[in-house]
């Protein structure tokens, strides 16, 4: 009989497996990284530390509790050299997560390549270095919108010609949607961004003529896949398609290569449920298939989030596990024995075109704006993301979106999947003085006239405009660290605080304009007996960047009639002590997701105690697992939100029972 | 800015969910259904314990080890009655997998409804009742072909009047693929029983021409899908377009409601691994988009197996988990609010159009041997399945087909998955007593007397070939049991044993030649040595139909030059000694999978010693957990095998050095 599978050698090659990994210190991701290339993963992502993220070191204050939470921290050549001992820089494919101080972590990189005699021409890899979703999302920007896409300009214009198998900027879409964008807003707030970028370096004429389609073949993207895994699908192909347009129509690129959509991809966490946790394996599953199954539109390289990334730091078990799926639908499927299996179906095309078309319209209104950066500096994006975001909460919440184990189908058999640690990592708080303690050790022992020269190049090209990226890569062999780098640019460019989008709109769908009257009547109650509007005050303390929840919190108690303030990402405990001061908050509310809640949390509640605050009741939001829910408690927290806590309304009306029976602080 | 999602109105229904279940005693699996409903499950899927599928009280010698062990026990009304307790039978979708005793089963579910006073017309659910596949996999037939044929038409032609909204037969490609079928193989094989039961219908004349249409409408399929997705939703397409074709042309059917290709679904279990068996998730899920993905071929029912199968019973919480997989994908996903998106895809259509002709091929010589009958009383078709299968293992020894974790990525950290209790649920030896003693009291309490005339009225249907059906019901009402009414068709129809397909063929794959010439020189010697050619004994004891590893290890013996004795399925201990004495083998192999190791490989233990054939090595394959392994050595064997032994070669290796080195037996 006659077989009808495909013999083995025409299959396609596979996309690039990654997983994105890094913390506690660069030792310990070494570790890591051995561990996931040996179980067959095929590149590199390292995920850096808020501090490292930001451009401090790990002795500044804005970095305590944030030290090697949610990545490695990276403070020198010293910790470049431990991160990646063993791994050989000119076989492997890394991608670095780094965007605020990307010029400088790629200097490392490639001081370390010149220190091992790498040709830099061999170095393949990305960095993220796409400043304008910062502003969005995510929230690790340090410096004003000009300067940053300067920065970002620079590292575009050298790596072409230094390092040309490098991808130097991967425009995101990603953090777009985890910010609620929907797929026409993901699409066309990311070309945005790439053709800011893009006119921004013509206008500069750094780059000839010549030169410019392959500086246009090196830009990459950084893309988003979510549950609803078929639109996704046609979202993917609809960008893929107007990129090519975009290139050939806008900048007369006319060699096909250089006009190539190319991307990597995380897929979604924002839909993960803290809720049967284990559910997630399968919402990961089908949002990769949202970036393999059409081969026109495949990923390059793919690195997943693990079931727990809702809970917390995964084990290396939840990353091998993670990693077994790609390998099953890479290896074990006839994935990659087909053609494109979408190429000339209907109901795809008809879907795709509908998204090119109505990207098309809002890419419109955004250039009409004046680009990228206008549409940032008036908040005219960063509103649009926060009216989608709260739409899609308040549809779950309606129930008219299902989140399986959330608003649906509930009950649950105890799972064995956690095991007794919870089923995550925790990072001991050691990491902190240990990273202090290296960090001491290393500046003593290098020339620190080399430093102060070094550091004196880097001004002055920050200055003058020139390409930042020489001088950082001889600071990087002087001995500089994160910080003094970070703190050179900042005096600069100086610091830059993004619009929240909080304000200027209501939205409110037809099923939750009940629930949210009876709030407005009960803000509307308590404020009668306060003598005054109900005031909620809404913080978000340390270097985190995920505004998401403390968004949606704002706009909610808004919306049922209490006075907000938030006062944006990247508080000091003291600043926000001192906002509620000012304006005499009835009731405040925090918001960590990094993982360093415990110690931020503290400070909080300290210093409110000592500026006789410490009768106003303080509500916590965050990925905090159960143990240290219990310290917060201990530390005077009234009530902790988790994830699993998708009721908005329902918060509300717990924060206005808190303000109504507000009472002195027992001693 | 418009939103690119379609509104929640459009989604079409999602298909019935159900989870294939039932084990220990009615009452317990009735436990099991009303929470499995409670947890979302739209449907039942009712599995059996191999005496009742096989017509045996749990009293019968047969019976031993095997109650309650693979399904439910169902011995008469009173168990029906206890396993559908609260469960509202003219709501409710049953699937009942059962097949040679189908008639029985459907019997005592109609008695029950009758006695409940629920319309017959309401009932909707499945017979399983496809007795063509049991002689080619899985095993659990009786009696012969023809009559057996006999009992699957008369449910067909009783029930499209009698029972409506029943599928009568689903027709199973399923253990087809189990037993390792091509997607060729599969629906070729499906469709020519398809034609077998229906040209039977037509020449029998007990159905006018006006309802044969009708008649048709009726026949279901009950399908397979395996972790080729792409090619499997390219077979099911083909599938449905081939019967849609064989509906017209062969039985001029012309209304299209009849022609349409109603399935339901388990997926793959063969390609489930017991190595890091947290991986099955990912195939178990791609599986389902296989028969989901494409509307126009979209499975009506899906069952779907846990995560654990290939270690043994799942717990609560592990089908909890994979109804979650099915919810998730109807309901927080897109794909209900799409078209066919395989509509107009060229490459789909290719493939389909490929198998669709290699299908037609494969019929048509079917039919040139006269049949779906005819080619299992030849061999004919379980031959093909026997090579097709060892081809397919073959390929995975040799690393040509990658299985995760199984010949690649075999480098695990420990997983929290399997709990203490290692990751499964065990039926305690009590249930099979309490079922006897169930079984002893319903018996005491019935009218004897009615009992007689109902068992007599049955054997008068089966000798003069009236419908079986309403003697079989009116026995389930007079209180008769299972192995009564299995005794009663025996005794007319006499039993049978089905051809083996192991021998008549050589398949041994290039990449393989090597290694099989090394132990074929080796079998050689020991043979030189013994005087003899080495003789092994494949031995399958108990009801345990699924034969596949018993007929790989007698092919590949076989091939490496042994001399091999394989007698096929369903043999007690002592048949197995019998043989074992009167060919004068070397060694023993034994298989089983239905969870009755322990008590079986006692048994033969026991009885080779009295037979003084304790000096006989014994090895034993299976679905056997960690700790009965311990058992099973102390009982004697020398070695056990589970499915993650997956090279055959290097246990013809073990094979031969145990045979080699036999020693008297240490007393």
């Amino acid at each position: 009989m006659a077989e009808t599978s495909s013999s083995s050698s025409s299959r396609d090659k596979p996309w690039i497996f990654r997983t994105y990994a890094g913390h506690s210190s660069a030792a310990a991701s070494n570790s890591l990284f051995r561990k996931n290339l040996e179980k067959g993963q095929t590149g590199l992502s390292v995920a850096f530390d808020l501090p490292t993220q930001t451009g401090y070191d790990a002795d500044h204050i804005l970095s305590r509790g944030e030290v090697g939470k949610v990545g490695v921290p990276i403070m020198h050549l010293g910790d470049m050299r431990t991160l990646l001992d063993g791994i050989p820089l000119d076989r492997m494919n890394t991608s670095l997560t780094i965007n605020a101080t990307a010029p400088w972590l790629l200097a490392l990189y490639v001081a370390m390549a010149d220190e091992q005699g790498v040709d830099r021409k061999l170095l393949s890899g990305t960095t993220q270095n796409d400043i304008i979703k910062e502003y969005l999302s995510r929230g690790t920007y340090v410096f004003p919108p000009a300067p940053s896409l300067q920065l970002t300009t620079d590292v575009v214009t050298w790596a072409y010609r230094e390092v040309p198998k490098w991808n130097p900027t991967n425009v995101c879409s990603y953090h777009l949607q985890e910010a609620g964008a929907t797929p026409v807003q993901e699409v066309a707030f990311a070309l945005a961004t790439a053709q800011e970028l893009l006119d921004g370096v013509k206008q500069a004429g750094v780059v000839s003529a010549a030169d410019f389609p392959e500086l246009v073949g090196r830009i990459s993207f950084f893309v988003n896949a979510g549950i609803r895994f078929l639109t996704e699908i046609c979202k993917l192909r609809a960008f893929s398609e107007l990129w090519d347009e975009i290139c050939l129509d806008r900048y007369g690129v006319t060699d096909e290569r250089y006009r190539r959509f190319r991307y990597g991809v995380q897929v979604n966490s924002l839909g993960l449920t803290e809720s049967q946790p284990e559910n997630n394996v399968y919402r990961i599953l089908l949002e990769m298939l949202a970036v393999t199954l059409s081969k026109n539109a495949r990923a390059r390289a793919v690195q997943l989030p693990a079931w727990n990334e809702a809970l917390g730091l995964p084990r290396a078990w939840d990353q091998q596990w993670s990693l077994r799926m790609q390998q099953i639908l890479a290896f074990e499927t006839d994935l990659l024995e087909f053609g494109d299996i979408f190429e000339g179906s209907a109901e795809m095309t008809r879907k795709s075109e509908q998204i090119k078309s109505e990207v098309r319209a809002e890419l419109a209104r955004v250039e009409a704006m004046g680009g990228a950066i206008a549409a940032i500096e008036s908040g005219y994006m960063k509103q649009e993301l926060v009216k989608s975001n709260s739409k899609r909460l308040q549809t779950i919440e309606a129930g008219e979106q299902t989140v399986v184990g959330v608003n649906a189908f509930t009950s649950s058999e105890t799972s064995p999947l956690s095991g007794e640690a919870g089923g995550i990592l925790t990072v001991p708080e050691s990491i902190e003085f240990e990273a202090v303690e290296g960090l001491r050790s290393w500046r003593s022992k290098r020339d620190g006239a080399a430093v102060e020269r070094a550091l004196a190049d880097l001004r002055t090209a920050a200055q003058t405009g020139a390409n930042i990226m020489e001088p950082s890569i001889a600071a990087a062999k002087a001995g500089v660290t994160t910080g003094e780098w970070g703190e050179t640019l900042r005096e600069v460019f100086g610091q830059y605080r993004a619009p929240t989008g909080v304000t200027g709109f209501t939205l409110v769908i037809p099923a939750q304009e009940d629930e949210i009257a009876v709030l407005k009547a009960k803000v509307e109650a308590v404020s009668r007996e306060l003598g005054e509007t109900l005031k909620l005050l809404v913080g978000k303390p340390g270097l985190d960047g995920h505004s998401n929840g403390a968004e949606q919190v704002a706009v909610r108690a808004r919306d049922c009639g209490m006075d907000v303030v938030y006062e944006g990402i990247r508080l000091t405990p003291q600043e926000i002590v001192e906002s509620a001061k000012r304006e005499r908050a009835h009731i405040i509310g925090l918001s960590i997701l990094s993982g360093s809640h415990v110690p931020l949390v503290r400070d909080v509640m300290n210093q409110l105690r000592a500026a006789g605050l410490g009768d106003v009741p303080v509500v916590v939001g965050g990925i905090i697992p159960a143990e240290d829910i219990l310290i917060l408690k201990q530390c005077g927290v009234r009530t902790v939100y988790t994830p699993k806590d998708f009721s908005l309304n329902a918060i509300m009306g717990e924060i206005v029972e808190l303000a109504a029976k507000r009472q002195p602080e027992a001693a």
